[in-house]
């Protein structure tokens, strides 16, 4: 960490950083073992019971119908609400279309806090269930909150460890970088992806453990076992030291992360640039009601063609000691989603294809994407040459050349069963990128380096930057 | 340049650009002396003669304004139109107003193409004029250029050299990056910053001369003379190579830019992040007619109290050999800004105040501007502890501690004698930061590391940069 010196200046001994990092993630038992930890998430399971039933809308308490839009919000005009969108783009095979969209203009706090316990790295990781999803409790970031949280303004309830992250002192940040979720989904959504390094005063509550970079890696690996909120967070942080190592690839390592790659990061910026440039989108908050082609039944708004997904409402009977319940909309997904990363060895290191990818509620138009990432259902009525490219290769996918291979969830304060099969698959030598300038192949250190900025990953790639670093 | 190699690998001689840049910067005499240069302006004054009257609305040709919305806009819908917007901020003495703003969706093209001559990067600078420009020519990028130019949707006029930037060899780009304008005057503008590297094929038309970094250094010391468009794409280069020397302070490099500095970048990230979390912005595209407090005249749309700026119409007749004319309205400022930094060195580094600064036509919340941005008359009517902080400090600026103070006008195709005095200050040992958080110590080099980023720094506080560099 930095420490101050006579003359007041930070004498700045981050370089020791990726070291710390790289010896959190090669350690694989940490305060606790693997066997310990998956024990202790399991004996934390029947604190956290929920019950979650499908109810009709009128069922959901202090939520409601606008009269006058028919937009879906809360008495209280505080958590989201579900509105509608109407979306024209250059882009892919249906260029207009509107739908319902959440609304949460808020940016809340996903926090990671670390702290060195034996020399090593920790992560300060939480056991939490949400109602979306799929079985049981998952691990969460050490916070997430809301702005109502951190803010206090509504005087919302206390956050554990809150304080660790708003305020942080600056001197123990390691990663603080706002980050955009589902854009298919989530109007210009964005959190405060934060890991600060606190004290041994720090300690670990009932439902929080330490656990190391290693055990996280290791753990990701399990179905529906990581929260989506701490795969982001994990993808936020800083590149770890490169050790070595006769079975891996060589990750070369530059200034701006660009050696051995294949284009520069100046090409790779101005790749960018010129998509966001060159693609239009057009989006307007509309009244939901007024959304074509989506129809509304007591218990669920879907689209006309069962595609895509629905709104519905669900009640939730929660804890076994503390007794909560609350009623809230959910958005379900329609079908699981295939989210997958081609990988390819150019002179020894290993490069991921990105695509550069439109979704109607980005701040900025245009964000880079895993290789795959769709709902291959929503595409089954359109011709060949609209269905999304390189589907049918991950599908074909051959065990000895798939490196991950999970299935993960999204975040389930939103998203109902919102599942997706997270795949990365090296391609073979004979594999040729599409000419249309919409995937380019870029090095982890390169995606590392952009993780540091806001908007450039989007939240499915950044999960599978967390997963590329587990493989290592 | 990058090379191919045998596996089809580039080889990354970029190393070698921080040399030319810095060889650049030192020639001052290229292929033009600096006398040349500026008798080559003159001498192309004569044919940018540009005859400015002001004329009221009813005058404007094409322009009018929408009987509904009140909004003044073009009849082909191009260009731009002038509409309002309500703004509610917690920042700042009023923290909710309407006013008139210029919406212009479209992403421009500013582009430097440059070529190396007698082994030295020269820069092609266009001779142009432009109506709201205070007297005569300036000095602008290669290129221009509205996305109907590029896309050649609407048949728009061929716009020389555009052909080196859209699109651009990828391998040949050297800065190329969206950066914002005038949030106080435009709704979410920004333009695509390049630079892109040319071969020998490449010649300066009658309008155009190849300029060294030097030389354009050397043009910035004198008011009005560089253009806004030259000023940001300029700020956007690479670094140059640090080349020691007695005189100077020592600018300090690491990775990315933070040695030697104040803060670590993490540190400067993490600020960011925070102020775009913290501060609340609502903004409203309003119509016209419906913004409160501005009236609108025959001939401009005007604030009650007679601050800010107005909204006039102009004639230009234009040209002595192609006759060429329009109507167009303006925006014309209330008033000479102060824009300026105040630097000081920590350790023999030289580090800048920053602000962290809320506009309303910002894309996101916050960016980073100089110490003091303000036209002082808009203050006079508040309370001294409203006023903008520093900003006496620039006015009893002493000689000898002033390193920059130039008279210096924004884009004179929007703005109508928009003119600011671009100073840069070296502080007393005695200075210290006021505690409010909303100022950093930021290097150069850290905020050369930024400007590879959309949205960081404030197309004021980019002049500046150009102006550091300047006197290096």
């Amino acid at each position: 960490m930095p420490t101050a010196t006579s003359t007041g200046l930070l004498r700045h001994t981050d370089a020791s950083l990726p070291e710390r990092i790289a010896e959190s993630a090669a350690t694989i038992d940490g305060v606790l073992t693997h066997r310990e930890v998956l024990a202790w998430l399991e004996s934390r399971q029947p604190h956290h019971v929920q019950e979650v039933r499908r109810i009709p809308f009128a069922e959901l308490g202090s939520w409601g119908f606008d009269p006058g839009t028919g937009n879906l919000a809360h008495a209280s005009g505080r958590f989201f609400s579900v509105e509608g969108l109407r979306v024209r783009s250059d882009f892919g095979p249906v260029r207009e279309w509107s739908q319902p969209i959440i609304h949460q203009p808020e940016i809340g706090i996903l926090g990671i806090a670390v702290r060195e316990i034996d020399g090593v790295l920790h992560c300060l990781m939480q056991a939490k269930a949400e109602p979306g999803n799929p079985g049981g409790l998952q691990l969460a970031p050490t916070v997430q909150a809301t702005r109502s949280n951190y803010t206090r303004v509504h005087g919302g309830r206390v956050v554990p460890y809150l304080e660790q992250f708003a305020p942080a002192d600056p001197r123990q940040v390691i990663a603080d970088v706002l980050q955009s979720e589902q854009g298919a989904w989530f109007y210009r959504k964005r959190n405060r992806n934060m890991v600060v390094e606190v004290g041994p005063e720090v300690e670990a509550g009932d439902d929080f453990r330490w656990l190391t970079l290693g055990q996280l890696h290791r753990l990701l690996h399990l179905d529906n076992v990581v929260n989506m909120d701490a795969r982001t967070v994990l993808s936020c942080l800083p590149a770890a030291a490169d050790r070595g190592g006769a079975t891996r690839p060589a990750i070369a390592r530059s200034a701006d992360g660009s050696a051995g790659s294949l284009h520069t990061t100046a090409e790779v910026l101005s790749w960018v640039t010129r998509m966001r440039t060159e693609h239009e989108l057009v989006t307007e908050r509309a009244p939901l009601r007024e959304i074509e082609r989506w129809h509304q039944t007591d218990s669920a708004i879907a689209h006309e063609s069962g595609r895509f997904f629905s709104v519905v409402a669900v009640d939730v009977q929660a804890g076994c000691r503390e007794v909560d319940s609350w009623q809230q909309p959910l958005l379900e997904p329609h079908g699981v989603g295939i989210v997958a990363l081609l990988v390819k060895r150019f002179d020894g290191v290993m490069h991921a294809l990105i695509n550069a990818r439109v979704e109607p509620g980005y701040l900025d138009v245009v964000e880079l994407a895993p290789t795959v990432q769709c709902v291959p259902e929503n595409y089954r009525h359109l011709p060949p040459d609209s269905q999304p490219p390189y589907v049918d290769l991950v599908r074909a996918r051959r065990p000895e050349r798939t490196w991950f291979d999970v299935e993960l969830s999204e975040e389930g304060g939103r998203f109902y069963d919102a599942r997706s099969r997270y795949v990365i698959l090296e391609v073979d030598d004979g594999f040729s990128v599409r000419p249309d300038g919409q995937f380019h192949w870029l090095t982890l250190s390169q995606l590392t380096v952009l993780l540091q900025h806001r908007h450039y990953l989007n939240v499915q790639a950044r999960t599978l930057v967390a997963a590329l670093r587990a493989l290592i």
